[in-house]
C-alpha cells in the first residue's frame, strides 16, 4: 500500500522543489494520480500549527516543543491525507517527512535520537515512504546558491553554518542506517541528470 | 529541587480548582512564593497551541495530533516556566500534568500506553511532581454536579460517559502503579476535609 509513498529530504537550496515538480509531471504522464504534500501543513490543523512554528521561529520556543509541534502536524497529515490518498491508489510525494525531524530537531538541535525515533514512530503510526530521495548538498554549496538568489548577501551566519553541518551529518547517518530506503542524490549534478535517476527508481513503483 | 512541584488530576467537576485556590493561600501564608499553572497554556506558545486545541475540539483532529499538541504545550511550559520557578525556590502547582495525557489521550482515546509514556517523558525531560493529588469522582457524580451547575440539563452524552469511564480507569491504573507519588482523594468529601488532608501532605514539603 505504501509503495506509492515517497519523500524528498535535504537542506534548503538542495533542489527538492524542482525535482518534485518534474517528478509530479512524470507520474501524471504515466496516468497515475499524484499529490505533493509539504510539511508542516497540508491540513487545516497542520496549517494552524505551521503558523505557530513560523511565528516563533526566532523566539524562545524550546527544541522539544518545536519537535512535538512538527510531529503533531505530521500525525494529522498522515491520518487525514496521506493514508486515505494511498488507499485510493494515488501516489503521494512528501516534501520532507520524519527524516527532517531526525536531522533538524534530532541532530541539529541535539535532542536524544532514541526519543526522536520514538516520537516519529508514534506520529506516523509506522507509515514510512518506500523510497526517500536525499538531495545531498554541502553547507558551502547551499550558501553559494543562497547568495546567488539573494543580492543582499549571505544571511547564513556562522552559528547557522554549524547547525546545518549537524543537520547534514544527521541525514548522512540516516542514509547509512537505511540504505535500502534512502537514496543519496548528489545535488551538484544537473537538474536533468538528477531527474533521470529519480525516474529510474520510481519506474518500479508505478 | 522538584519537591516543591506538585500536580492535581481528575475529571472535570472533581473540585481541583477549589482545592488549588485554597492550597495556594495556605502556601502563601507560610511565606513561600507559589505559582499555579494550568494546562494547556501558561506561556505565549502554549496559549497559541491551546487555541488550536479548543478550535478543533469537536473537529477531525486525530487522537495522535491532539496528544502531541498537548505535549508540545507542556514541553514549553516545563522549560520556560516550571523549571525556572523551581530553581528560584518557588512552589509550583500544576492544574493537570502528564497524568492527564495518560488518562485522557492514552486510556480515553485508546493510544498505546507505552508510546504515551515515551512522549510524556520526552515532553517533560523527566521532570515529575513529587506529589499528585488525584481527585477521584465517579462519572455519575460528575454528571450530577454538572447538572446542578447547568440548568439547561446534562450535556454529557452516553458516548461521553463511556469515554470518561475509561479516563477514570486510566487514572486508577496510574494510582496503583505509582502509589508513592499519587494520592487518591475521595472527591465526595467536604471541601474542608479534602483541604486538610492535602495540607497535611504538603507540610512536609514546605
Amino acid at each position: 500500500m505504501n509503495r506509492r509513498f515517497i519523500s524528498f529530504e535535504g537542506i534548503d537550496f538542495s533542489g527538492k522543489s524542482t525535482q518534485i515538480a518534474l517528478l509530479k509531471d512524470y507520474i501524471e504522464q504515466n496516468g497515475v494520480p499524484v499529490y505533493v504534500l509539504r510539511e508542516p501543513g497540508g491540513t487545516e490543523i497542520s496549517e494552524a500549527i505551521r503558523t505557530i512554528l513560523l511565528d516563533h521561529r526566532h523566539g524562545k520556543m524550546t527544541a522539544r516543543s518545536e519537535f512535538l509541534l512538527f510531529s503533531a502536524a505530521r500525525a494529522q497529515l498522515v491520518e487525514e491525507k496521506i493514508r486515505p490518498l494511498l488507499q485510493d491508489g494515488s501516489f503521494v510525494i512528501a516534501d520532507r517527512f520524519v527524516d527532517s525531524s531526525t536531522a533538524y530537531q534530532g541532530a541539529g538541535r541535539g535532542l536524544e535520537q532514541a526519543m526522536v525515533g520514538n516520537v516519529n514512530r508514534f506520529a506516523t503510526g509506522g507509515l514510512m515512504p518506500s523510497v526517500t530521495f536525499y538531495m545531498r548538498l554541502s553547507v558551502d554549496a547551499a550558501a553559494k546558491r543562497r547568495r546567488a538568489l539573494n543580492k543582499e548577501g549571505d544571511r547564513m551566519e556562522t552559528a547557522g553554518q554549524a547547525f546545518f553541518k549537524r543537520v547534514i551529518d544527521g541525514y548522512d547517518a540516516l542514509a547509512r542506517q537505511e540504505p535500502q530506503r534512502i537514496e543519496i542524490i548528489d545535488a551538484m549534478q544537473s537538474i536533468e541528470k538528477i531527474q533521470q535517476s529519480i525516474q529510474k527508481r520510481i519506474n518500479g513503483l508505478l
